[in-house]
Order: structure tokens, then sequence, then C-alpha cells
């Protein structure tokens, strides 16, 4: 199985990256980034942190690898991440594209204020096409549980649907989307991704594009909330921590 | 009704623009058009000519009906053309969009090497998001008969599918796609172009991006051979008819 996998340079990306790469019959991993016009512009480069760290992990698996008399099945590859210029926020509609609108603070179901229309039916067609390019059979996106309740394009029902569409638009290209976190709370995830080593430090996740984390987003306050029910301390730098959030 | 069209520039989107106009359920338009890089750029200076052209045509309408006593029942307005620039081909695949390949000249089955990987799903998707911003109800795309065998993202059911994962991606945008070409073939569309008033001069179809149209490349072909059926002349510029293509 070969992946295209969308990261965002976001905790949740970064994690199912790792994930892939720990997955017996994934044999090749091609990272796709898009600069779609977000202000948080700083996750473009946690993302190239990020699969670096993972190539350099896999490398050194390798070297020790080759000491001593275990063959691994499968010769892994994680190519270099892929940034493209998509400017899929090009018609407004979020805060987080257009700069003359502010991100809201409090979280009590403003999040929805925050999508940008039919994103992810562009980002996964965009990769279905760089999967195309590539040869390779599977695209692999990483929206969690908790995301379901607020993005209808994260829920299981969508993804089915536009595998449908992606197949019947392609029929010499039977595409694979992989979503393994849909059923996971973030919570569940920074687990997995703690005992993979994931960089949870270099990820990023804030809303704002400003130094530190804002901490007051509502995606710092999802992040915060689950590195705080792992019992883990979430590593990323932020501004402000509250006595609520902090753990 | 209020309809964003993808106008390419082409014979067949520009029919399409004519069409929604004189449709009276369609009370507004919104003509959109994606330079994603192709060779033939020259098609979105085709397309804005037509769309202006339209403009005039509606408004001088609503002078002589001004000197009359017919009411208008529904005023219709037609947007300035919004052109995005949005690189559906990055990924190469297609010499549309790769200047190191070359349009392929001769016709037999050489069509499907001009595909664009999942072209209309990320085109069918820009537009649904314009519709969005605009708080518009439908989109239109222009897919003729012909394009059925060669293009599997010109099917009735591949539109049936787009339109199920649209709406389950927002399900506060309850999305209608309009193909009404797609049991037409080139020759009743040029047909109704034409009683409809059509600039076809100024459209462009050639998949070259020269001064004139090459007549040989597959669009210029099936656009000649539409022509030639119904009986008219192509008004739009050659660089040289054979015998065969020429009335």
């Amino acid at each position: 199985m070969k992946v295209v996998t969308l990261i965002s340079g976001g905790a949740d990306s970064s994690t199912l990256l790792y994930y892939l790469m720990y997955q017996p019959e994934v044999t090749e991993i091609a990272p796709l980034a898009v600069n779609y016009g977000q202000r948080h512009k700083k996750e473009l480069d946690a993302a190239k942190i990020v699969v670096e760290a993972a190539q350099k992990f896999l490398e050194n698996t390798r070297v020790e690898m080759a000491k001593t008399d275990i063959k691994a099945k499968v010769p892994k590859n994680i190519r270099d991440l892929r940034v493209v210029d998509f400017p899929i926020g090009v018609f407004g509609g979020s805060p987080l594209v257009d700069l003359t609108d502010t991100v809201p603070t409090q979280a009590d179901n403003l999040q929805p204020k925050t999508v940008v229309p039919y994103r992810n039916t562009m980002l996964a067609t965009l990769a279905a096409s760089y999967a195309k390019s590539l040869g390779f059979d599977s695209i692999a996106m990483g929206p969690t549980y908790e995301d379901l309740a607020n993005y209808p394009d994260c829920r299981p029902m969508f993804f089915e649907s536009l595998s449908d569409t992606l197949r019947l638009g392609d029929s010499m290209h039977h595409l694979k989307i992989l979503t393994p976190f849909n059923e996971l709370v973030k919570k569940q995830i920074y687990a997995i991704g703690n005992s993979m080593g994931v960089p949870y430090k270099s990820t990023w996740t804030c809303y704002n594009g400003r130094e530190k984390a804002c901490g007051v987003c509502d995606a710092c306050k999802e992040r915060l909330q689950g590195f705080k029910e792992l019992g883990v301390n979430d590593p990323m730098e932020y501004e402000t921590l509250t006595d609520e959030t902090k753990k």
C-alpha cells in the first residue's frame, strides 16, 4: 500500500504520519501539505520538521537493523514533504483564511465558524491527484471523533461518498481513502503518538499565526484538553495557560 | 435559482452561459473561470469577451423592454466574470498543463491523454465553494454527450455521486449541479447557441495557445465536426483547414 498522507503540521496529522509508518502493509508514504492561504502558516514549517524527523527515524532504524540479522520485510520509504499552493479559501467564508475577520476565542459552538467551505473535498481531491501522478493507491487524512460533530466533511458517510465520487471520476485509479482516527478521540491519538515518538513539541495547532500558540482558540483548547485527559504535558509552547487548561 | 456557471471560453461552456440566461427559473448567474495552468490561456480572454457580450445583451434587452409595456417577470443579472488561479494540474499528468509534453494531433483515441486527473471534481468543488460564498443554490457545467466516452468525470453517474458528496460535505448548503448538455451532441449545442446569439467567433476551443486555432488537435476537430454536421460555418479563426474538416 502506497499512501499520500495529508499533513497540516498539527498534532493529529503528524500522528497520522507516524501511525502509517508503523503499519506493515504501508510500503511508501508521500506527505503532502497544502498552503491554502491559512493565517497559521507556521503549520507548514511544523509539517516539514515532523516529516524530516520521521525520515530520520526510519534511516536510524535501517542503520540499526543492518547491524543485526533481522531482515526488514518491507523497506519503508517516506518521501520529502511536497508543499503545494492551493488557495481553497479563495472565496473567503472562514477567518482562517480571511484576514479581515477574527478567530473566535471562546470555545462554545464557534468552531463551525472556522470551516472553509468544502475544504476536505478539495484537499482529498488534490491528494488523489498527487497519488495518481505517483502511481499510489491510497490517500490518508486525520479527522478525529471530535471533528464529527462540527464538520460534516469529517464524517465516515462523507468519506464513503467521496470515495465513490473519486472512483467514478477516474475509473483507472481505484483509490482508497484511509481515515484511521475517525473513531478515536484526541486523548487516544496522542497516546498512540507518544508511544511512537511523534515530536509534538515541533507541531503547530493554533489558529493564530503568532510565535507561540495562543492557548485560547478552539484548536488550542481541544489540543490542551486531549493532553490533559491523557495526563501528559503538551510540549508545544504557549503564550498563556489559564489554570483551567494547564495540567 | 441562482447559478455559478463554469466557463472556459470554449464553445460548449459559452453556449451554457447563454442557455442559462434564457431559462425562466434562473434569476442570477455568476460565471467562474479557472486559470489552472492550461497552455491555452487564450480561453480565459475568450471567456471574458463572451460574458461581456451576454451582459450587454441583457442590458440592451432591458432598455428595449423599458420602451414597451412588457414587464419582465424576473430581472436577470449576470455578474462580472470571476477568474481564480487554481493550479489543479499542479501534479502534471496532462499535456494541457505540462509544457514538456506535446498535445496529441491525430484524433484517434488520444483525447484521454489530455485528461487532468480529477479535473471536474476540483472544478465543481471550487464552483460549489464560490456558490456558497454568494449564497447561490446551484452550479452548472457543460459536459456534452461526446465527452461521456472519454471522460469518466463527465458522466451523469459521476455528477450524481459528486452531488451527494458535496451535500454531505456541507449540510447547510443543499447544492444542485446542472449539466443540461450531457445528452446533447455538439451539433445540437451549437444549434441552440446560434439561435441565442452566442458569439462563437470570440470563443476559443483549441488546445494549443497560438494566435489562431490549429484545426488539428482533438478539440478543434470535434468542434469543426459539430459545425460541419450543423451545416454552419465555424466563425473562429483557424491556421489551416484540410479539405476533410472544411465545410
